[in-house]
């Protein structure tokens, strides 16, 4: 508690006033991280751009909340050691949150804006490769949380998004040319 | 230590007759487990094929290691458990697996098969989406290891991947019908 109202700016006191003890700030960050990944998912459903650019917002935001906040890096630790009613409510949010991801891989597989990989593996590799970023990112490393977060976002979405768009855009080049 | 008697078929007994308890059986896995991922780097490095071929080799071995075998699933647990001797053994074998990988990348990209994203922060989002798995997969699951470790093979190769021979092909084959 004592080194989490320290970032916070607050007096352990403090903090206790606002909080039942360690479980219950946990589960406030955790579950405040969760709710801003969820939001952005919503925004990117909503959003009527390419299925690319709708997997962009949700990784943006992941890595966003994740390494950018007090609340995100504690977002993915510790879950176990919350007691059970807690760690339910938050375990059904990331489910949610899961799904959500993978009905949007979904739709842009549909599309054809994707190419065809099962969404729940592929949904889980991405989730890995922006959860994993807790174990190894410092803010007083060589890169921004922004920097690390545009590399990651732009890998992942490479990783499914079809290549038809720049083969159509060389062959309608050739095309002109002709 | 019985459950991991019974998982490999042995007495507790028998167990403990090779390994100095939990820390020596732990770093054993681990140590294995890091010797396996790194022949495999090691064979890619060696293999004269396209860098994308290269890192494939490179991630079905990291995730064979991982889902497949015994020691591969507990090769990134409980490291913090190991006493400082032990620990530090494992974690320079990390250190050289990771700089290999981000090697290999770096050559790709001069050689102009892989895109230019900075090899450091691409290596760990594809360590991140392979060492994920060991939190999610399950033997008994609906995928098998093998395609678990293909789907996510796929996705991270495709991730990083010039798409100039696509593009090429797609030329090569309006010039044939021209």
């Amino acid at each position: 508690m004592r080194d989490i109202a320290a970032a916070a700016d607050l007096s352990a006191a403090n903090l206790y006033h606002y909080f039942d003890g360690k479980n219950d700030l946990l589960f406030y960050c955790q579950d405040r991280a969760l709710d801003r990944m969820l939001a952005a998912l919503d925004a990117a459903r909503r959003d009527s751009r390419s299925a690319t650019e709708r997997l962009r917002i949700v990784f943006t935001a992941h890595l966003q909340t994740l390494l950018d906040e007090i609340e995100g890096a504690t977002a993915h630790l510790q879950i176990d050691s919350l007691p059970p009613k807690l760690r339910d409510a938050i375990v059904k949010k990331r489910d949610n949150y899961e799904r959500a991801l993978r009905r949007l891989i979904a739709d842009g597989i549909k599309s054809g804006e994707l190419v065809d990989m099962e969404p729940a593996v592929v949904a889980r590799a991405m989730l890995g490769a922006m959860n994993w970023t807790v174990t190894w990112f410092r803010p007083d490393g060589p890169d921004t949380a922004a920097a690390v977060g545009e590399v990651i976002s732009r890998f992942l979405v490479r990783g499914i998004a079809a290549r038809t768009p720049a083969v159509k855009r060389t062959l309608a080049a050739v095309e002109n040319r002709g």
